[in-house]
């Protein structure tokens, strides 16, 4: 597939310096672009590169001002970035053409109504009284227990598991290996020191346009509902414990636990390995940095945390800065202590 | 499913006070019960609900004084929650009808005997000389090695991968994606740098009423076995590595790891996301607490544990407090440092 | 299958102390020995064990010189362990018989290749225009996408997931349910507070002689490729992101993240539950201790690591020394303080 430098600044709306008689036939890094490569450049970081690149054309913001000659053709857009991604778009569209079809052998159960214009893999299962929507496509080996609702344009891919009842939304992804609906954690001691099984009798539910990432794992409700709100994305190897809520457009990072209960407010960025306890909540537009652990529920907007125990991130970076300096502080101590002791014995009986 | 609360009050050995033919259909929490539910109240935390909850009737404990009237009917119970639990587990019994017999195609190898009234789920794979219990359910795209034995009334979830020469218990459940018994992380150092894969030739012991989540791996043993005791629960993304020895009844939270060679005593409470290192010991009833690292052998028992790495709790929290509070501590001991001075300055010579 | 301690001793190029006529029939520990196994003692922690061991030999090595009579018979070997590991080696050989053939059924794509005398267990799944080298066991479950190279004598485990034209070296094993290749987690926030997809165009390399554990995730690039180059081993649990390079023998403990588009030297030990931000550099030989967190590019070569944000490892230790002590440390300053407000109030004026 290849493209003239002047056909791509004519779909992304930008203006050429340069040759737009080159051709493009791939995209790369600018510091790892070859003849042949369209690159972009935002962060202003990586300037260096754009007078070394072999990249054949960079994208670059319509205010961008080279501080000398480039090596390459520019196509300037109003933003380098979002132009860049659009490109990608149009370049998956034309490249990864969806599966259609049905591959045998492949298992349906009873009552189970299956849209138009979609995909079953080899090996797929899906069990009775489902309703699974229109184009969805379902990998090979990917499993659907029974009761289970699927909107259109979904996509489940190989090996993910999805229990019973679970309810899933429009337009979402879930990657490899993930499970769905599995049983929570719950377990009441018994006077003998074993534990009995607490019956795990809710569902999960997932709204429109949610990514899942692979390996993940998502519980059930004890009673009720674990939910994931429109827009939300979650990372791989993330844990979600039974009854938690995520409110919309909220991102979490690989590999964080949610435990039971927990519910999370809109438009919240978890970092990865975040740990957040249960039976808490996190206000609208929290931000939680990477390996923190939030113990408590957090009731104002829009706060950065950081730490485990998690508090606020700008304390948290003062106390590491000292934390560093222990040691020192320690001897700084000693000696105010020293001092002290040789006036004591020096002073005036 | 329909019952009225009399029939409930009956089945649970309680008394009621208010209307004994309300009619119960579906089970909530007490904060969002609605008319037609049953919910409970353990934790006096949640007494508020009572007084507006929708729920048609609530579970209380049999010492239970309202402070004023509340908005439904109650039924009086030696312990709310417990009596919950096990409305939910008779719900359960009516509503989730196991799976039987054996669906097609599914593949069997030679020399292997399955017990009866079992099922085994399209895509399933059970390897050759193994032997499986009766009414063991073997869910779709679960994978059984060579020589492996498996208890009766045991569950295997969709997608389980249990290798070669494992032997699990009765009354088990693993649930879906878990991997029992794959090569423990072992390899020896060459001269030239890489390294030298040094044989797993064990295997993994799971004993009676185990249960495993989803996404676990639990590696098998480098000679003889990793070996998880009667009654451990174990959550959803935990590792535990080879020729680990898990203690009966212990349990283990979300995302925890356990090294090579470690020894868990009976009836631990290890949290989420906690570490392990390798080839030590934690003596019985040991707690960690979530996001610890665990770096020596505990030999005394009962002891909770704290921090990365991790000592005693209480003292931890101790160490957090003033942790906090480090860029004021040290804006103290400069004060202390600036007296001296000026006190030195001043001093008459 | 049985050897005298004779046989074995020839094997290993070792000279016996004791009876070279024992029967050895399996391998343990030296702390769980029993008669017919054979043991190593390398570490001398250990060496009271071989004065009480049932084993009915054990490797040392050739300088060992014990403080009395042991238990049972010895074999003096250049490297005790070494000469162990090779025993395992040779009885895997003997014991493990590695699959060969196609079960029934599974599934190969149009145009794509397979090498011959290899395993394709049943329920496996291979796409279109994939490239399948010699002797390459798939297992039951497993998905290869499409337009896959896979090297020759590569074992790919029960339910491993490969995404579309992934590329894996020779002598690699993948073990179960690890997911190579799925999206790299990149959205880009709208005005609306909803995230658009950035599409991930790029694949995963896999060089020759690396080992990935179960459960693990690696996610293919945005454009270009995420690397693994030869002779590394990840363990479970691990999170590689998009854009990622691993060093040559570079070995990665579990449940460790790498974020996207770092880059890890050759021959780094990366301990368990370790994070590492995004767009950064890990010299060569660097190492990172558990549970620690990398925030910053490692420019020099053989650094040990720790602490959440890592630094120097001996620092790290000397502060955690003193944070313990944190309560301590401020009751002595506040003596400090309380003295010189004494005193103040005690000075004559």
């Amino acid at each position: 597939m290849e493209f003239t430098i002047g056909q791509i600044a004519q779909l992304l709306k930008g203006t050429v310096v340069g040759d737009t008689a080159g051709i493009i036939h791939s995209a790369a890094k600018i510091e790892e672009g070859k003849p042949g490569c369209i690159s972009f450049l935002s962060n202003l970081k990586y300037e260096n590169y754009l007078y070394t690149t072999q990249s054949t054309a960079v994208l670059v913001d319509h205010d961008f001002k080279p501080r000398k000659a480039p090596s390459t053709t520019l196509i300037y857009v109003e933003n380098a970035y979002l132009a860049f991604t659009q490109l990608l778009e149009e370049y998956q569209k034309v490249t990864k053409s969806a599966r259609r079809g049905v591959e045998q052998p492949s298992f349906l159960g009873e009552n189970t109504q299956v849209g138009q214009d979609g995909y079953r893999g080899a090996f797929s299962y899906i069990g009775r009284q489902c309703q699974i929507g229109e184009r969805v496509r379902i990998y090979p080996h990917a499993y659907i227990g029974d009761n289970v609702q699927i909107g259109h344009d979904t996509v489940i891919h190989p090996g993910v598991r999805i229990y019973d009842n679970t309810i899933i939304g429009a337009h979402c992804i879930i990657f490899a290996n993930s499970v769905i609906g599995s049983d929570g954690f719950g377990f009441a001691p018994q006077p003998d020191g074993s534990y009995k099984t607490i019956p795990q009798l809710g569902n999960v539910v997932i709204e429109d346009h949610v990514s899942i990432g692979s390996n993940t794992t998502i519980d059930c409700a004890t009673i009720g509902s674990t939910i994931i709100r429109a827009g939300v994305k979650i990372d791989n190897l993330v844990q979600i414990a039974h009854n938690v809520e995520i409110g919309k457009n909220t991102v979490i990072a690989a590999q964080t636990g949610i435990s039971g209960s927990s519910k999370l407010g809109e438009q919240c960025v978890i970092a990865g390995q975040v740990g957040i306890a249960g039976h808490l909540s996190l206000a609208n537009r929290t931000k939680v940095g990477a390996q923190s652990g939030v113990g408590k529920t957090i009731r104002k907007e829009g706060l950065s945390l950081s730490g485990s125990p998690a508090y606020d991130l700008t304390a948290h970076l003062r106390a590491l800065a000292v934390l560093r300096n222990l040691p020192e502080l320690e001897k700084r101590l000693q000696a105010v202590e020293n001092e002290r002791i040789d006036t004591a014995n020096n002073a005036p009986s």
